[in-house]
């Protein structure tokens, strides 16, 4: 059986997101998976998604890292939420507070790229992971997502809303 | 005659971006604009750019802030250089050194936007824009964009593999 991805585990009223959400049609729905202490993803950018000629646009990048960030995030504290009860529910979810990103340089259109990301801190409802995007094996792009878990309240909200 | 965007002056070979294209017929293809000492863009998510149900998706507004920040650093970077020489053309385009995008609160879908954005520095090759998006009249997101002029170099290879 395929490993399921940190994604495949969102409860359904979060499984919207455009850059993530595996219930999203129009969206990227990206899958991350851990790999040792690190998370990776990997995403092959459409022709049309273009910054200059041969370049792939830097808000995808963007977005790529964003989701990518708080899906490590959410398996981060499912993980660690597990060490303390092994019976503990993998229901939950992060939204970014803030997200850095420096382009280090132009990330080529055309090829698979990988994601990368770790743990920098993890403390009570908030998680940061810092990241990086490789292209053909080398470092264009690097970032830091600020994760923060889904209030109890909005989940509520949603789940009545649905 | 209705007002050009800072879009419009983009040469063909810079014209594709997926944020802020008008050649990209897949893209958002973003349309900014002085407003005084401002920078102004208007933009309505789809209902599929969600972030959870509600809400317009963290990736989105991050590249809203990203190309309305490099629309702004060109159309700032041509303002000065007309003040030099008044026959200065508007040829110049700007990419993403870095992005910073900080999420105060969830941004409303179903509402047009308001991408705002002021010059912070200008100095050399390089103008940093600070920004913020407003839903309904209320700041949403806060975001900065450093942003590098193309290399001529860079502009020089682009033209030749046209």
């Amino acid at each position: 059986m395929p490993q399921q991805s940190f994604q495949d585990y969102y409860p359904h009223v979060f499984a919207h997101c455009y850059g993530c959400g595996r219930l999203n049609e129009h969206g990227h729905q990206i899958k991350s998976y851990w790999d040792g202490e690190e998370s990776v993803c990997h995403f092959l950018p459409e022709p049309y998604h273009i910054a200059i000629p041969g370049y792939v646009y830097g808000g995808l990048l963007a977005s790529l890292i964003d989701c990518h960030g708080t899906g490590t995030a959410a398996a981060a504290a499912y993980r660690a939420a597990k060490e303390q009860d092994s019976n503990a529910e993998p229901n939950t979810r992060f939204l970014t507070a803030s997200l850095h990103v420096d382009y280090l340089k132009p990330t080529p259109l055309g090829v698979e790229l990988e994601i990368r990301g770790k743990v920098k801190e993890l403390k009570g409802r908030k998680v940061v992971i810092e990241e990086w995007i490789l292209a053909n094996g080398v470092i264009t792009v690097r970032g830091e997502v600020v994760a923060v878990q889904v209030p109890e309240q909005m989940v509520e909200e949603l789940l009545k809303a649905k």
